[in-house]
């Protein structure tokens, strides 16, 4: 036992048989305050994600799951070094930002542009390349909370999109408003990806505070003047892997229901919210239903490897087990929140299963949504790959883009009902799920979004 | 004219002569987001607080005041570095920490060593110097949010009494937990200083959240050793100063209404809230009172130079001026909530003179407090030496720790109702004390705090 992850030692640790089980929201919180205490940051392909894995697994076997297994591909790792912004005129500050995933560095000593300043998208897209070449683009928006994240989408292509579209258009380097919302002043971090022949450029996410406050100085009218130093490097291919648990069911052939979330982290939190409370709920859900005895199909509980950086978790589950029969998949990433809506993705929305899950699920406060449910990006590549059902158990995102890619992703902003909460959500629809001999319906095939 | 700052252009640029007056909240609006946008950080004796000064004098200037002066003094600069914090096991992880004002430096490279761990004050000074000797020292505490801000007096004693305390019984470095409260992953500097004969050591404040991760890596009862990375140097003897404008009263020796803010801001963030609104507040109150006509007293605003490192500029005016006769002290340095009492420091608590500036304040939800008022602490020493009349319009402090000495201290924070109806406060009180045939009656002979 010396090798177990200590948290769950003193959680084990009920002394008699007939004690009563932990209840499955504080399982779910010990799994979350350990992981978050005892690995902290977990970025992908690193030692840390390493050491992620391997209390992952301990702590998997330690809860009594089967078939307790890592199973590792290979990945290229992209570490932050340095990364500090400093206007030189007419105002000398310095402002917070932080390095986006698949930045380029800047020479050590940093790179001095003129800013360039558009908000949002279309106003850079729109400018003449003669606008921008050599000098250090800036993206602005007005990015604002939303219950369901949906400004996520639109918003965060200033991320996913702005670096590509300033080096093409000659841009020294970019820095962007944190796609994120909130009122504490902290970079929001997150990956892109370069377009196919663009050269990559030095591209950072400012505080929103920091973004606002060059907007208010740009329109000051006079030309800005800024120092980027922003060193991150190649780590190189390296390892990562996927931690997978099981609770076998007494069916071989009556499939699997897939459920998880996504071990690694970005580097600067500590991952809780995003997404050591979607591990720690699915996990702790599947427990739950394990204590009941054994299902009728088997529950596989996958904590994924290295969404953050590009879903490369997601892909090598699809290449390792497309050839096994899946009748669900459902993941946990969007926070700690409540849940508060029932999506699915089903080839039959109105199937008395799903109805079934529906009427469940009322008591604990969440509505029948839509059957346009998103998955998750970790189980993405198998749905596409097989049609998978999904469902989506939708957290309250309110805040969620608060908190999302900074340092303040940590475990003090977990609340320990609301967790309690998702777990029993979880558990109600697995309990129905997993041991109902009707199976959902394959969803219509569709093109993978990425 | 193009010298003046550009906001203050904007905002004096009304076209005729016709047309009305600047509200006072917008005119103080006005210079926090000034002085916080064209100026940002401004930390005490460095160039950035002399671009400050600068900027006050243009500002103030620009608005009418009189007799516009900088006084300069010197005085000894201590400037941040590098700042990181590891655990180098049980648990290796980051931790968010910076530096406390006088800290001595690490190696370059980094200290290392084991943590003591020590719930509050009382039980450092408890342990045993061999506890501690060569140890790193860890102290925390659970200050929380108090409307009045009360709570930073004794938890606030970790910061300024838990260095020297470490010191003497041989820790090699001491790590606090942040003196202060709020949500955001923000570590809290702030000033201590180093008690006679002790050798300074590395100090550092651990963001609450990194405090609160650290106890919980403690509480698992392996050791836990850290390596501290903190670099700040000194600066050596460089010049701060204060700022002063008046509206110059009808009568000479109706003597001096001394009212301000101090101008220094810490380092991290842009001294929005401290105390640019203080500053902004006072100075936008004057103005409305200069705008109705001369007063019978004089008005004297000063903006304090070098407040956060030990309020020198405070020292500074005590030396300069105490041989002219001030009727009235009173500072704005709570940041930029509502002001809700009305304290007072004088010779007779129930004169006529205080109990019209109480009547004439409740209209604005302020309530008459009591006559225990805490001045602050920039015009503490003139109030000592002269035992001058003091009064405290107190402002809502139920957020103010969460950002105080923070990166969050930013312009976003300021509610521009809130800044308004703090104006309005203060120009009710101005005019009847500057106006007022009466006069404040001395308070009685106090031993000064610091």
């Amino acid at each position: 036992m010396k090798t177990l992850p200590l948290a769950l030692i003193a959680l084990l640790a009920a002394p008699a048989a007939a004690a009563p089980a932990p209840a499955p929201g504080d399982v779910a919180w010990t799994l979350v305050e350990g992981l978050t205490t005892e690995v902290g940051q977990r970025l992908a392909g690193t030692e840390a994600e390493a050491r992620g894995r391997a209390w992952a697994a301990k702590a998997l076997k330690a809860l009594g799951f089967a078939n307790v297994r890592i199973e590792p591909f290979d990945m290229r790792v992209w570490e932050r070094g340095t990364e500090t912004a400093e206007i030189l005129s007419p105002f000398p500050q310095r402002l917070l930002l932080t390095a986006l995933g698949n930045s380029a560095a800047t020479p050590a000593d940093g790179l001095e542009g003129e800013i360039a300043g558009f908000d949002g998208l279309a106003a850079l897209e729109a400018a003449p390349d003669a606008a921008v070449r050599g000098k250090i683009v800036f993206v602005w928006h007005r990015m604002g909370r939303t219950q369901d994240g949906s400004s996520y989408g639109p918003f965060g292509d200033v991320r996913r999109k702005g670096p590509s579209l300033a080096a093409r258009k000659g841009a020294a380097a970019i820095v962007i408003r944190s796609i994120g919302t909130g009122d504490a002043r902290m970079p929001h971090t997150g990956v892109q990806t370069w377009e196919k022949g663009v050269r990559p450029i030095p591209a950072a996410a400012l505080a929103t505070q920091d973004s606002d406050q060059l907007e208010r100085i740009l329109a000051r009218g006079k030309p800005v003047r800024m120092r980027l130093v922003l060193t991150p490097r190649d780590g190189g291919i390296r390892q990562s892997g996927n931690v997978i648990a099981e609770v076998p069911g007494r069916d071989p052939k009556a499939g699997i229901v897939l459920i998880g979330g996504h071990l690694d982290s970005w580097d600067l939190g500590t991952g809780a919210v995003d997404d050591g409370a979607g591990v720690a709920i699915t996990a702790a859900a599947a427990k739950a239903i394990m204590d009941k005895g054994r299902p009728l199909r088997t529950i596989r509980v996958v904590w994924f490897g290295a969404e953050e950086v590009g879903g490369f978790g997601g892909d090598s589950y699809r290449d390792r087990h497309k050839a096994e029969k899946h009748v669900l998949a459902a993941e946990s990433d969007f926070g700690a929140g409540r849940v508060w809506r029932f999506d699915t993705r089903v080839g039959d929305g109105e199937a008395p299963l799903v109805k079934a899950v529906a009427a469940a699920l009322t008591p604990l406060g969440i509505a029948r949504g839509n059957n346009e449910g998103h998955a998750g990006t970790d189980v993405e590549p198998i749905i596409y790959a097989n049609r998978v059902p999904a469902i989506g158990l939708r957290q309250d995102g309110t805040h969620y883009f608060d908190l999302h890619h900074t340092p303040d992703d940590t475990l003090d902003k977990i609340d320990r009902a609301d967790l309690a909460q998702n777990v029993a959500a979880w558990a109600t629809m697995l309990s129905l799920v997993a041991n109902s001999p009707e199976e959902l319906a394959p969803r219509a095939a569709e093109t993978p979004t990425r």
